[in-house]
């Protein structure tokens, strides 16, 4: 019972040697990419940039205990940032104690609505993410972190969340621009885009193996870190005007629960529940593509059980909101991570990281993470959504171009919320008015067929409309409406004829619509009459007294309806 | 053109005699009808009494002129006074000049509204109040007006929109209740129940036409009011603390456009919207009920346009928001109004009542009006529903059990918006967890049922599947699952058949996940197959590059999949 809630119990058995070695390699690997983004992201946040590396820590632990992914490696992520950027900064003001406080509240609040909605099964509610609107979400957020941090590339202060406050902050402030910020930042942008996109191809030419590239790939990142420290150092960036990161408090992050008011969850609530399922859907996407690989499955009520107690331990150990990264779950898993033992190392290996760069810390330019920033999220960005949404349905480029345009001009909280409710309106929409077609006999068979699409034989007299939706309140009345219209238009009818292959249910509504089409037609001396109707829909019916006042009958078939009806010579 | 929006300029120029007669009859019945609800719905709102009468006058002929039902007979309603109460309670006390100007706006609002929502078409909304959720919302609406009125039976003060707050003041006053206003309360309805209830049967039984007893029923609430005036006059009720209507201004409103301010119509334009839509589907399904008792049609888009015009005319006569009332439209009915224009002859009725009446109703006990109100209300409660939609089906239990008790507890905003809310939610919950049936074939035929429901032959390799329900980004998840559940049970499996007949559409979300199923079945070397996909869904199909990459084929029927892939000798 209790190995049903915290999977360690299960692998952690079990755990061989040969698992211990891929899970070192892969620990290794991670951590190194994982410090300069961690120091990144936090400033993303808003936060010092210890912040970052403490969220690196303890929430891996918790997830090693119980997250049930063996690839998912757990983190600060750049769009959780800057969801918290938004939420926090709208209480305190950043650099302040209180900001970093109430970003603890955050994730705590966060953790407990994920640990929640694990215990009670709710992982089903990610499913309302669409995917045009997680797509346009990702890539509006990808945009906006990019824009942000130009101002740390220029040495100039920038402000908000938005796209037009941060387009107006960088403005505002363009002409006090620092050269010498300007060119660390610069230099480091394009050392990390060559990094990413250059180097392994370049090493690889000149011989170098492709494991080794890789790697080399992988630390560059650190590498520009410890170059920028050391340029700083030499250079003596700090008294030419480059920001800085400054002193940082050496040591492990002190354990304490955050200080909670009701004020306070009030404010934070409605943001942790965005920050929880969006993280979640980043999260169980990239887990469950990585577990397809292995053959494994991942369940999703356990993923949020994993990533709610990562954000607990998040909370108590000096971070802030934490999810599993999309680059850095793949990494692990080419790595070879083999347990969620990997991500148990990696926070060894961070804990390690923090005791020996804090002192080094304090010479980095701050133009270096965000360098570090802009290069990651621009992958992120894929406008090709757009297109592609355009080309298959407008439904779903509605909720894209919803999305993205809300995210950018309000928002990342705004455009999500925007988006759910759009793509959700969108479906109600369609359904409320469902494809209807009348039918007729295709010669020689016993297939009914839309008269409009096929060459197909109808009976005079007989009106046999086949409806393309489950009937329920939405389009209860669509339903009636079409059935009138059709009969006034033709008065020689004396059967209606309902199709109902493709009605999966009928609600109480449409009940009460039937029995009206049903008592109207009556009146008009037409018999109504159903056919095709489904098991489940039929069980239904039968607790109703629909059936009884039936004019007419229901059929098995609609070649028995209107083999019955024809033959009967009342037509 | 002009005429589309004006129905009058289309029955206006073909009005004949009988219909003069016939419409000039209705509008005396409904006139007698109208002159105690108006007063007691007007008090039920908050207002002074005249404001009902006012409220009775220029809506009238607004909707005459704009409306296209023949029947309707629109004013003051017990639902949509309580919701005005409700609405304006919350910003000015009531009594005051600002309540009764704050209504004005609330009435403007809700004529801007439905006149907007009627041009741009938007009639449709209306559908997604369903039957659960408007049956227990009017039921609710019921018991909360008739409990309010225990107050003014009693001649206690009562406070409150809520079940829980009206209790709580009626309770902690009781002991003040006043002994004379009981019994003018009490003898006032039972004088106007044993009218509603019993006089029509006593009167035919001794031999009065059914015609006059029909006519001396809808006339004995006008009787009883006099009456009470009259014992009011004779015992000094005023003096022995019985409240009365006390003073009304006599004459005609003044025609004005009410103060409006940005702050205003920002607390209002919600409660304006639920009054609109809660008002447009109450007068929409009477009138709708009503025209095809008379063969006619009624155009939802025009209905909105003539109640919008009813509620721009009511903001500027000195009235509050306005529809078309039940009870009282087929009374209309049945006197056999034949236009719109007996509303009009109603309205000067009322307009020749308010002169001529208005001296004698400061004698009027309030108790009498909340014996009106009691009466008029108790037809609205309907308990019966509860245990109708249990039978039925849970879904809608729900949604009618989540209505009335929230309106009951939280008042009718939240009861109406939680009611909605929860059966859209219950509706996507159903769709994103389709039923799905392992199919396998009828002997001897060609047809494909339920593994679990028929006794049918099944192919060893091949997974026929059958998904009840379109598919999009709800459920587009859980057909993954389902699918890799089953091939992960039966590791024999070779070809996946997906059986489409009951899918109207795929969303881009879902056509992902056909994608994310096609490659993953594709690994472990199983080929995935669709049938008896519809036409629409295949030209979208056709539009993306699935269909490219299927490892499968697209089968026009369940049968012809089986019979190649099992003949084809692979499996």
């Amino acid at each position: 019972m209790l190995a049903k809630y915290v999977p360690i119990l299960n692998w952690g058995r079990a755990y061989r040697r040969d698992q211990f070695g891929r899970d070192l390699i892969a620990a290794v690997i991670v951590t190194i990419m994982l410090i300069p983004q961690s120091l990144a992201y936090a400033l993303l946040a808003g936060l010092p940039p210890e912040a970052g590396l403490y969220a690196s820590i303890l929430p891996l632990v918790a997830y090693a205990i119980f997250g049930s992914s063996t690839s998912l490696a757990v983190g600060p992520v750049a769009v959780v940032s800057l969801m918290t950027a938004t939420a926090v900064g709208r209480l305190a003001a950043e650099g302040t104690a209180d900001y970093a406080s109430i970003a603890m509240v955050l994730a705590l609040l966060s953790g407990g609505i994920l640990t929640l909605m694990g215990l009670f099964r709710l992982g089903f509610v990610a499913n309302f993410l669409s995917h045009p609107v997680i797509a346009g979400f990702i890539t509006a957020s990808g945009l906006i972190i990019a824009t942000s941090q130009l101002g740390g590339l220029l040495g100039i202060p920038s402000r908000g969340h938005t796209m037009p406050d941060l387009l107006a902050s960088i403005w505002e402030n363009l002409a006090r621009f620092n050269p010498y910020t300007l060119a660390v930042g610069a230099t480091a942008l394009a050392a990390l885009a060559w990094i990413r996109l250059d180097m392994k191809r370049r090493l690889t030419a000149i011989g170098v193996p492709v494991a080794i590239a890789t790697f080399m790939v992988r630390a560059g990142p650190v590498a520009v870190v410890l170059a920028s420290i050391g340029a700083s150092a030499v250079f003596g960036l700090g008294e030419r005007g480059v920001a800085l990161v400054g002193d940082v408090p050496q040591g492990l992050p002190l354990l304490a629960v955050p200080g909670i008011s009701l004020e306070l969850v009030t404010a934070l609530i409605g943001p942790a529940l965005i920050i929880s399922i969006v993280g979640f859907v980043e999260s169980i996407s990239v887990a469950q593509t990585l577990a397809a690989k292995k053959r494994e499955r991942i369940d999703p009520d356990q993923e949020l059980i994993g990533l709610g107690a990562a954000n607990v331990a998040a909370a108590i150990g000096s971070g802030y909101p934490v999810t599993g990264g999309f680059a850095r779950s793949v990494v692990n898993h080419d790595a070879g991570a083999a347990t969620p033992a990997a991500g148990a190392f990696t926070a060894i290996g961070i804990a390690v990281a923090t005791l020996a760069l804090t002192p080094f810390l304090a010479l980095l330019p701050k133009a270096t993470l965000a360098a570090t920033i802009v290069v990651a999220v621009l992958s992120l960005v894929d406008l090709s959504i757009l297109k592609k949404a355009f080309n298959y349905a407008m439904a779903d480029f509605i909720a894209v171009a919803t999305t993205l345009g809300v995210t950018l001009v309000f928002g990342v909280e705004m455009g999500i919320s925007l988006g759910v409710a759009a793509s959700i309106l969108i479906f109600l929409y369609r359904t409320s008015r469902p494809h209807t077609a009348v039918v007729g006999r295709v010669p020689g068979s016993e297939h009914f067929r839309n008269v409009l699409r096929h060459s197909v034989e109808t009976t005079p007299g007989i009106l046999s409309l086949r409806v393309d939706e489950s009937l329920y309140f939405a389009n209860a009345r669509f339903l009636e409406d079409c059935i009138y219209a059709r009969v006034a238009e033709h008065p020689e009818i004396r059967h209606v004829v309902l199709m109902c292959p493709a009605v999966n249910a009928i609600d109480m509504s449409a009940l009460e619509s039937l029995e009206a089409i049903n008592q109207r037609l009556g009146d008009l001396g037409i018999r109504f009459h159903l056919t095709e109707v489904k098991g489940p829909v039929m069980d239904r019916l039968e607790h109703s007294d629909f059936l009884d006042h039936l004019t007419g009958k229901v059929f098995l078939s609609q070649h028995a309806a209107i083999a019955e009806l024809s033959g009967a010579g009342d037509v």
